[in-house]
């Protein structure tokens, strides 16, 4: 279970839906977080509609901390950031998601208590609430089409916190088992294939031979080579053999 | 508009219900994304439902194409790439949706054309599926509970879309001088080879052809061949059967 010492809260303020609060859930619980807090949900808490919703990450409404405004919910919290589409005027920084979300890493890592606003799906949050705020977060969507729900939103954020960790390796190489083929493995089955092609006839004429010989050369080596790939080449080339020499 | 000449396509493979195509067209155009295609969806084409959830991302589902088949959705593409939650035991590289998006990004910007798959929203791609594209995305979800629904997997690449536009760095061209394959030029080289080698009976025993089959392919998928290359592999298999058939 997560703490504000080690990860932000996320405070929907004002939320309507129930469906859209249990989604929240599951879209913060996908990414590893679980402080949610309420503030002011239209339809009482706890909620049936919303629980249904969560399925899994139901744990985090149980401990969803109720609050009936916004200060209340934010009084312990040292860096506030407000989600919006739409930044109306106020003067405050506004920070991409994987900007807040390396804000946020940075302060939590100094000890303080971070927490980020999500508004009502309607309207979005106040200019009163946004005041609230230290920052502003705005996802940088489609000016002609800025359509994210609410759990859409959360999702982005819970990513980016994901992210900002910096634990998720870029690329990986699933070999499943098998291992990549060594070089000497790489020249047994480029020989293999020159041997068998010699005797097929392949490198023809005379005259291109040499060069033939050599791309085909280099495509083995430039290619990644598993074992298991070099064994079903192999294979490949000595049942063309088998059937040639059965000559049906 | 956009064409495969400035961004990827998202493949959606057999989706299921109308409501998610329309918040997966949704999805991709919040992130400025409108080249849909849509293979065997279930309920037929076009969907009214998809429509009615799509809304403003309408124009998506109208210019989005239809193919009954994978191979038919991704024969003019180079270089593809397959979302799944669980990489099950293909060798393949596995990329995060960062990763994934500045490949796409470098490689669009040296003029190929990029997809991108996403399954069928209860089970995923199948590894039949997988086994077309040249690598993996996997999304770091929560390992304790990756629950990621179709729209939210196309939000997320999409996202990432945007953002390596701030980010895309200069690669080194690997392949200088060459073209690499499309899509159907290795669907082409992939069945060349398995119609000859059911011929000689490679696919033996019964028991394991299926694999076999799923294997091969898989390993023409995860080459990064070029068109030369193809070319050469097509000789060489037309070559052994010149040779069984002279009967030497």
């Amino acid at each position: 279970m997560g703490s504000l010492n080690s990860q932000p809260a996320f405070v929907l303020v004002r939320p309507q839906m129930g469906e859209n609060i249990g989604a929240a859930a599951r879209a913060m619980w996908n990414f590893g977080l679980d402080r949610m807090r309420v503030v002011g949900p239209r339809d009482g808490w706890p909620n049936t509609r919303a629980v249904a919703m969560a399925s899994g990450a139901g744990r985090l409404l149980d401990e969803a901390q109720l609050s009936d405004d916004l200060p209340g919910a934010l009084s312990d919290c040292h860096y506030v950031m407000a989600t919006t589409a739409r930044p109306r005027g106020l003067t405050k920084t506004v920070l991409t998601p994987e900007a807040a979300m390396a804000e946020a890493r940075a302060r939590i890592g100094r000890g303080e208590r971070v927490a980020m606003m999500f508004g009502p799906e309607r309207a979005g949050l106040e200019n009163a609430d946004i005041a609230q705020a230290n920052a502003i977060v705005s996802v940088p969507v489609n000016p002609d089409f800025p359509s994210l729900n609410l759990a859409q939103c959360v999702l982005l954020c819970a990513y980016e916190w994901q992210r900002s960790a910096g634990t998720a390796t870029d690329r990986v190489e699933e070999l499943a088992g098998t291992s990549p083929a060594t070089g000497e493995e790489v020249d047994h089955l480029a020989r293999h294939y020159e041997e068998r092609l010699e005797q097929a006839g392949f490198f023809f004429p005379e005259t291109k031979a040499e060069g033939m010989r050599l791309n085909l050369r280099n495509m083995w080596s430039r290619m990644p080579l598993t074992r298991a790939d070099v064994q079903m080449l192999h294979g490949i080339l000595r049942q063309m053999v088998r059937w040639k020499t059965r000559g049906e």
